[in-house]
């Protein structure tokens, strides 16, 4: 049975043209430095990203726990918004694997104010301080919206005059872009080190990017192999990830779009509550509490109507649109919400 | 030269019971548990803090990152105030010894809500999710706030809820009973753990003690050791520590009483705010940035007038009374300030 | 150009036979538990191991490691053999990730002596030692040799005596079982948990199997996540290793003799050493020292006639045999080496 | 009761000049660096070890896991003997707090056998391997024996080669120089941090001391805020250790002296078996399983007439000389073995 697929963009399946890559791939032992795809991939996505090096990780979760790795000391600590997705989504990582602290501070939509970084960086003199080793930075953020350059240049700025480096948890970076309407390099400018996803919006099966100087790259290429990430004819998943590089990256305005559309058009459901302003993505979300609903009850309706859906999470609903959701099945989204709910 | 000593009463000398007390102290070697003055003092402290068993530790800090590390699993979470000494003041421990993630909430005067509370925990149902394995409070808090223990039932009873332990940081447990009128079991109950500090306001040399259930201490003994804090003939420590605890902990209200009094001597000098009504123990923090005067400067002058300071730390001046701060010391304290900065 | 690759297994290309599984891969995404293929492979491998559940994960390195994590506590110790791959090949990543000492002993191929093993257990009594918390063995060990059951027996019952569980890292655990001429069953009913390859020998691109038992894969689950393993439509990889387990894991007989051919007429060339009766899997072990011939520049002058080949490593050369190196490849190579040695 | 104390010699009572020194130490906040008492030891073991700078630390086991922390990555690896007391006695601390890997070398009385050394550093280049990061010494050794100048030498010039640190845990560095009759510069100079104890043989109550260069125990200082060894007014127990190292050093000869008396005694006892040429400092060993008796009743037996002793450990029982024990006592000792035993 085919359904909408509004729970994840993680949950979208390759397109045809990826199965075909994939098919004839040509691949050899990664860890060997011999799979020609994989060197492709990198190459390729290092130089979309303005950066000297790029590595082929199983996941985002792994970039960015790799990046922590291999930019930080361990009992050292992070700078980072208190809901990006290393916080609250990775399961506790950067403590065991690291071996750093978070310092999580509120954002606006991702955003950091930069008075609270400046507070949030420690002394290095001080002998009871974890010393800042590094600020993350996530865009779009785990909330949907999407950091501004300005905001970015600030923060990044503020890092340099101590010297900081700046990771980019990027795995919607192109979503981003495509919101922002600038080029990816024009975001990661603010950053020294970038993860982003094959996998998510631009639909290859699996595998995220980190992307950073080549003396980083190098260290980092350790640290994957101590963490389990070194696959060996992973120019499959590479193949993919070119396709998803070349053909995917440029089509997700068309994502946000009809993410607005479908916050449009649930908005005017009575009861329903919606900030389109902070539709930037491919995600809506909104609380239907004031419906009389229990939520809880809608992930089967829909599954019955042939529409995935993920249960609220803190007191919100979110659907995400993505490459398999044509303009064409919102309407059909949005019908079968009335009907449900009223 | 004899100074005041203002800076912390960290900085406290022990007093000559104290020493009287390490001179003639029956010893041991306390890994064989064989010191009888350590066994004295856990015993009594122990009772003190109405629970089952203690352990002598080598610091504060030692003492709460030995609880996180007997409480939690690695890749776990522990929720507690963002300003609290685990979090500030411990060197990024938590994450090393322990591989916990800190989940910070902000507090009034230490003190957290308690619906934030409710949402920080993590369910544990979630693959993304760190779990909540611990929640830590401090009484009194790192800003000289002391926590009502209306707000300590409300966490307590939050955790228990969740079947979730809870630590105390109580490095100024005596203190925060004093400004309470309470007994400290009073306090205690609100928690599974306690760590307090013999030196600070009790003028003990060196040492703290953790305190928990059997089971606990037990486990807690053989982290002590891994992280190196089993000490041979700790007994001279320990002499000093039952000292503090059977003729120190009653007098305490005088130092907030001290404070109280130097506070409102200063809230007279133009230019300088204090917050009265957040003097709860021997802490005067306050703001001078209004009189005009280089508060960098002043550790020098005063130093010169036999009066020892800290420098500001975050835009604000911390006085410290303690048991070498007489009641006639404070005019002369605040007779020279007059006369540096008028 | 078409290589002899006997570098190692771990080179081994797809067969043609994967290439068609993964192009019409049904998939989803697995961290939502949705891919059917991954599904199917984790049942699949679970039964052929005899064990109650299985997880599929991004490397053999990364299967040991999360088995580590999920077995012992941190400040725990594991025994294991010093040439093991967890040891040697892992990049220490057990005292960063879960945090555990490695005891190691001296082996015979592979086999711990049981009396050294049971000196090794550490008591629980004592304050000072790292209590034991897991036995690993590996089967096919890295030297090429096989246990026998009989000492896995031996290990597995003594560890049962102290109720410590047992951990196989077997990579080529079918090649094990092919030497042996038992089913795998026989060997991981030595075993609470074990990992293998689906790479190395039987092919597959990418990816290895933890199994064990549903708590235990419950658990690992979320070790997996943690660690950055949490893969989206990873069935494309799991199409693969199930037409591994099924079609491959009956030929590794195969690549046994090829080796004991190759062993056997390597040993015919003056000053070459092999010990044909170490030769238990695909692996060919031999010191060539005596030829006077100087074995770094093997590598290039090999290369130049169309074979791959490893530098030595401790005074020793290694050649592997694999699917894609028939008998009749043999007598090609050997001739070749005769020629740039002799 | 006064007993003879042979189970350790950190079991040693202070002398009544430490308590002396003790009572009237004048002392400060360690932390601020404002304890003069701690200063002066620091500055005069720094000295004493022919080192930039010392740090007083609260044992052995925080001395020894301090300096891995402050030398090594996490990931890497340390060479050591594999009985060595970092290894067996320490808990497995080295995996939690530094998060290094151990490569143990069976070792002959402490000493590694420099080929092997070799043969264990890691080379840098093999993204599989475990860097290594450090070497540790230990003399004398765990098991009594004292390494010579000539093995140590060799060792660090090895460790040279590579630029790699040498540690040495020099827990009872003043016994073995006794035994070698040097200077425990002598000693020092074939490493670049040394962990020496205050405690055991020395008598001082409490603490140990690390020792290097001044820009490793600057490090080291924050690392010891870290791991909670940052205590207050520890210039009594300073106080102490300077005593100790002023008036006891130089009499460890004689508890060598007292060693080997007691050693040849107890070797004119049936069934015994001593290695008197293996008696270096103030352990004697011993193997008293041909006598028939069980000497696990001996710890009661003993301990009724007036004499501690612990259980047999790997088959040896261990009796310890110190301070407290003099030649006098020996007599009794064997007398009593006899009449138990006989």
């Amino acid at each position: 049975m085919w359904f909408i697929e509004l729970r994840s963009d993680t949950a979208t399946e390759p397109t045809q043209a990826m199965r075909d890559a994939m098919y004839k791939a040509e691949v050899g032992d990664d860890v060997y430095g011999d799979d020609p795809t994989v060197v492709e991939l990198e190459k390729y996505a290092a130089k979309l990203m303005g950066k000297e090096a790029a590595l082929f990780v199983p996941s985002g979760t792994f970039g960015n726990q790799l990046a922590l790795f291999t930019h930080c000391r361990r009992g050292t600590e992070v700078i980072l918004g208190e809901d990006s997705h290393i916080v609250v989504h990775e399961v506790g990582a950067p403590a065991v694997i690291a071996g750093v602290q978070l310092r999580t501070l509120k954002t606006k939509g991702g955003e950091m104010d930069i008075y609270e970084v400046r507070d949030a960086i420690r002394c290095k003199e001080d002998i009871h301080y974890p010393e800042t080793s590094l600020i993350c930075m996530e865009n779009a953020y785990s909330d949907g919206r999407v950091l501004s350059l300005k905001n970015m240049n600030e923060v990044f700025n503020e890092a340099k005059k101590y010297n900081l480096p700046v990771h980019l948890d990027g795995a919607r970076i192109f979503n981003a872009a495509a919101y922002l309407e600038v080029d990816v390099k024009d975001i990661t400018k603010y950053c020294d080190s970038v993860m982003f996803c094959l996998s998510k919006g631009l639909c290859a099966p699996v595998g995220s990017i980190l992307a950073g100087s080549k003396y980083f790259i190098q260290r980092a290429k350790k640290g994957r192999k101590l963490m389990g990430g070194g696959m060996r004819q992973a120019g499959f998943l590479a193949a993919a990830g070119i396709v998803a590089l070349k053909h995917m990256s440029g089509r997700l305005r068309e994502d946000y779009e009809n993410a607005l559309f479908l916050g449009k058009e649930l908005s005017k459901i009575p009861g329903i509550k919606v900030n389109l302003e902070d539709i930037h993505i491919n995600m809506v979300f909104f609380d239907m509490s004031e419906t009389g609903y229990d939520s809880s009850k809608l992930v089967e309706e829909f599954y019955k109507k042939g529409i995935k859906i993920n249960p609220e999470e803190n007191g919100k609903m979110r659907f995400v649109t993505n490459y398999w959701v044509s303009k064409e099945d919102i309407p059909y989204v949005v019908k079968t919400l009335k009907e449900i709910i009223l």
